[in-house]
């Protein structure tokens, strides 16, 4: 085993030169005239602030934690902690500051090179952020396993990894919804400006929240699935296989990266972009499906813990698929809220409503098969620790190539950054159109990247609760007793708690962001001629802000109520909670994500010429339909991942707390 | 216990012979001029329409439910199944013709001797709704009971109860917003007529709604309730106490009635509707809980069973002063969304959404320590079974006095109905305002109804859930099993799709609803100066077929989906199905009914003249809002109510088969 973690550092390694190479190619490129140079300056200062702030704040809330589980529990707990948000950190920070040097590089590729070019930084400018994240990960995992050798303690390494992701996702999400509404209503519906027109004072801040909410947000989330995967996968692969269960799935772990380094290299296209990035999805997953068979041969001599991986690596391509099928205007869905646009905006917001909560159905039975089958496959009928075991294996099988995934995410907002500077910087038509087919492909792998983020913090929280009741050594979590059905009820309760506080910090937020446009354009002479250059400054400030402010009381309670329910009622109930966020939070990640999804190609659709088009009221309605999905899909619903993977990880955590204090009731 | 049986028979008797009582007091008073004799002529044929093509399709689906039970179980519980099927539809029948005949009596009481009398005849009327509910319902149980002896067969009474809830709270919820969405958007905004003028064809369709949904579907849904709360206050108080917990839940039903029948005679006043509604519930609950407090302490000789009663009823009441406070323009979440309306419809939207889901919150909270505090309170420390039927008696405690609640609730319609005529027959304006008045506390009413029907839906399955525990015999339901994970993630799927179905449906039929209303607008020639009578026969008949057609679907999933993971993963994984369901369906609940409750009186305060008033660009998103609202609060939310008990219900019936052959995959 001690060879396998080592080899998987090495892989680490590798995936963090192979970033490093990336971005150099990235940053060798020409960022274009002056103009251009200066807009992306703008953004990338802004984005660079933000998380400058965020993670000033962040120290307080690390240093206070840090304390609490060096005296709760250890010291090399509370080291692991802190290494792990480090981790985090550092992944956000290299990758963001890539991606806000990818995107104007974009835009002067589409001028000076055309497509293939373009799309080769774009992606490679993601790539990073993906390399970064699971290099970073699996060196965190393996590294400290090597040397602490109990998995218990290592778990403060993804206590430290969600922390972060919570307050970059929620915040993240806050950013970037205030910015675009705010550009969006006064700029674009009020002043009657174009998208990313310079004169629109919060045009700096929507790009900015491209990257805060889509860049950094979308890889502390992954960084989380992917570390809480290989957490588990030690915790239950010991217990079922000894070091051979911890060995196979790191190793499938680190084939994951060897395959998404050789799929990089068929990311490449002149023409066809989507084409271009389903090479590299394809190509990554079927290197890592051959080798993880080939492997669990070896180890096991026999093919069953091969199942869950492919269990897991299915789950996350089917739910993608379904997530297409709601949130694409290809589809009847979509074009079922569009129709219904043209009874007004209430008959909009309830078919999307609709759409949204009927788009849970197939997701669920897919993972409630998976789940089944995973358990089967892995050999649980005989004994239950490996069925477990396999939960775990497919979360890491689904998780294997999340550096692609990423990339491909990550290169989404890149390609619209590219867009908002070339039209900023008013270069030729072509450029625009060059930038505009990369980022139509960016919008279909942002909802599909979505679908996976939600399946992969399902399997993923799946797995640290099954690991939780191994670390416990419960026997099982009875929701007939009834501290564990309360704890179920309270932890059902917490995604609606979650989803209302981040819907409302954005409509908070939003509405200072509208207030602080109304008066640029109001009091700065020139602006709309375009001769005065707008406080870009302030509108970012705002939103950094109130993102700041507004994520405190949603991440507190997250991590507060676990603990207060291990206290009080004890760890049993604690897995009862655990059950009960898991359910609701995948089922409002999955209706809130896509109901976003399907009312904003709804609104696309519409402007493509169905239902009369853009101006018509059907358009007005659906107009009403976006705005309500942007908070729905870019804030509330992917908080929800963090959320159930963070309260798995904190219960986990303090579980030796809760088994000698908690729950003196019962 | 036998004389216990005899006796709540008894009184169940009682209660009929005193439903009877105002039933004849109601028909006995003047019904007013042949113009108002003549619309009410149209509303009372209409709902009887609709209650008979209702009761004609499920005569098919409860005949092939019989054979299914006789084959597949027994006859006895077949015959049960049909008696509890009868039941229930006769409560809904008797219920709907008095109040129908009690809205035009109340109008023209309001004319000819003001305001006291009119209260009295409208709360006649709703009093007959709730004694003839508890009266059968405590009947069927009763005797079932004494002559059966078993509660695993009288099952198929409360199944029987169920199933008609099921369709009358779904159809009826379908029915009545179609209705309401027709009249409005078609008669109100675009014609530009006033509500409830006899000119719009939908008015009488709008007015049979409020009859089918919040008469006939309200009833229905608190007989089951009433009926799944005896029945697991039967199973579980004879595994706790032989006969005597049998009897002390049965006594504590029959005190309710009595108590409710000496409050109805509190019910009286010339000036305060509110509080003459006020003092007969705080009579009936005060009589109960004196009377259970000596009854614990005669029949156990201590005080302990006496505190899940006490939680109960406390559960009732705190949930529905949260309701009050989320959904009355009188505390900030109404004004909050009133406020947000100014920046138009997808804010309202977003606040609305915010706080409907905010709402969760505190009544999870309250259910949580209701059930460990009612569990601990009767004794489930020392003895498991003693917790669990300190739930059920908390479900029997809460619904003790539901005869008081349907009659303060059915009271609402009857005084809406009254309204309704007195503005198509043209009465003075003196007497719209009395039948104003009346209806304006009818709306508070309904609005806590709400809460309490959901709350007692809560306890009730919840008591039913640990029912099937006892009965099938498990030791717990433990959720770290795989298949009870998948059963209690497609269990929380349930409600979701559920509520989507249910959402589209409103939504076909009020298009159709609308397409007809325009016709007839279009076609009739004189519709508009009055001179022709528009077809409201027409419109009577969309809403019954929608209604009809539209709950198929919804109805059989409840049925089939907690069969199939019966047969299919077995009877612990149909354990973990229930536990999904109960949660996310009380979530989703209560999130719905509130966000909708809420977003009607932020419409009602804005037309009360907050934020610019009626015709205000705020009063147009709130009207968005309420639209979105309606099927949330009147179709959705309440039949999840039915969901959860009737899952749990078909689970409790079918678990001798499940036991046989169910789930020989684990």
């Amino acid at each position: 085993m001690e060879k396998i973690l080592i080899i998987a550092s090495v892989v680490g390694v590798l995936a963090l030169l192979f970033a490093a190479y990336k971005a150099s190619f990235v940053t060798k490129q020409e960022a274009g005239n002056d103009r251009m140079k200066e807009i992306a300056s703008y953004i990338e200062d802004g984005a660079m602030a933000f998380l400058s702030r965020e993670y000033k704040a962040l120290v307080i809330f690390v240093i206070a934690l840090t304390i609490v589980l060096a005296i709760g529990l250890n010291v090399t707990t509370a080291i692991c902690f802190v290494v792990g948000a480090i981790f985090s950190v550092l992944a956000g920070y290299v990758g963001m500051k890539v991606a806000t040097k990818a995107n104007v590089r974009t835009a002067n590729a589409a001028m000076d090179s055309g497509l293939g070019k373009a799309l080769d930084i774009a992606f490679s400018g993601g790539a990073v952020m993906g390399m970064v994240v699971v290099g970073l990960g699996i060196i965190g995992i393996s590294i400290s396993y090597y040397f602490i050798g109990d998995p218990t303690i290592i778990t403060g390494f993804s206590l430290g990894a969600s922390s972060i992701a919570l307050f970059a996702r929620v915040g993240g999400g806050i950013y970037t919804k205030a910015a675009d509404v705010g550009a969006d209503l006064v700029g674009k519906v009020e002043a009657g400006i174009p998208e990313d027109d310079p004169r629109n004072p919060a045009v700096i801040a929507d790009n900015v929240g491209d990257n805060v909410g889509d860049v950094a947000g979308m890889g502390a989330d992954l960084f989380e699935s992917y570390v809480g995967a290989l957490l588990s996968v030690i915790t239950l692969g010991v217990s079922a296989y000894g070091e051979d269960g911890v060995s196979y799935g790191i190793a499938i772990a680190a084939v994951g990266i060897v395959a998404t380094i050789i799929a990089a290299f068929f990311v490449k296209g002149d023409k066809n972009p989507q084409k271009a990035l389903n090479n590299g999805e394809y190509v990554s997953a079927l290197v890592t499906v051959i080798v993880a068979g080939f492997l669990s041969n070896k180890i096991f001599g026999s093919f069953k813990p091969f199942i869950p991986v492919i269990v897991g690596i299915a789950v996350g391509l089917i739910i993608s698929k379904i997530t297409e099928y709601y949130t694409s205007e290809q589809y009847k869905p979509v074009q079922r809220i569009a129709a219904e646009s043209e009874t007004g905006a209430s008959t909009n917001i309830i078919s999307g409503l609709s759409v949204g909560m009927m788009s849970t159905v197939w997701p669920i039975v897919v993972i409630a098969i998976g789940i089944i089958v995973a358990y089967l496959g892995a050999g649980g009928k005989v004994e239950a620790i490996d069925g477990l075991y396999g939960i775990a294996l497919a979360a890491v099988g689904m998780l294997s190539t999340s550096a692609m995934t990423i990339a491909v995410d990550a290169y989404g907002p890149i390609a619209d950054n590219a867009g908002g500077i070339a039209e900023m910087c008013e270069l030729p038509e072509e450029v625009r159109e060059i930038t505009d087919s990369l980022d139509a492909v960016g919008n279909t792998t942002a909802a599909i990247g979505k679908g996976f983020a939600i399946g992969s913090a399902a399997l993923t929280a799946l797995a640290l609760f099954v690991s939780y009741i191994e670390v416990t050594g419960l026997t099982g979590i009875d929701v007939s007793k009834p501290d564990v059905i309360a704890g179920a009820f309270i932890g059902g309760m917490l995604p609606f708690a979650f989803s209302a506080l981040t819907m409302s910090a954005v409509g908070k937020a939003a509405s200072a962001m509208i207030d602080e446009v109304r008066r640029q354009f109001r009091e700065i002479p020139g602006i709309m001629e375009g001769k005065a250059t707008p406080e870009y400054a302030k509108c970012v400030d705002i939103s950094t802000s109130a993102a700041l402010r507004e994520m405190v009381v949603p991440g507190l309670i997250a991590v507060v109520v676990p603990v207060l329910v291990g206290l009080i009622l004890g760890v049993e109930a604690l897995g009862g909670l655990q059950a009960g966020a898991l359910i609701t939070g995948v089922l409002m990640a999955i209706f809130m994500s896509n109901a976003g999804g399907a009312w904003d190609n709804a609104k696309k659709y519409i402007e493509g010429g169905a239902h009369g088009g853009k101006g018509s009221e059907a358009h007005k309605a659906a107009v009403t339909g976006d705005t309500v999905g942007d908070p729905f899909k870019d804030t509330s619903g992917p908080s929800l991942n963090i959320l159930i993977k963070l309260i798995t990880v904190v219960s986990l955590v303090f579980a030796p707390l809760f088994l000698q204090y908690g729950g003196n009731f019962f």
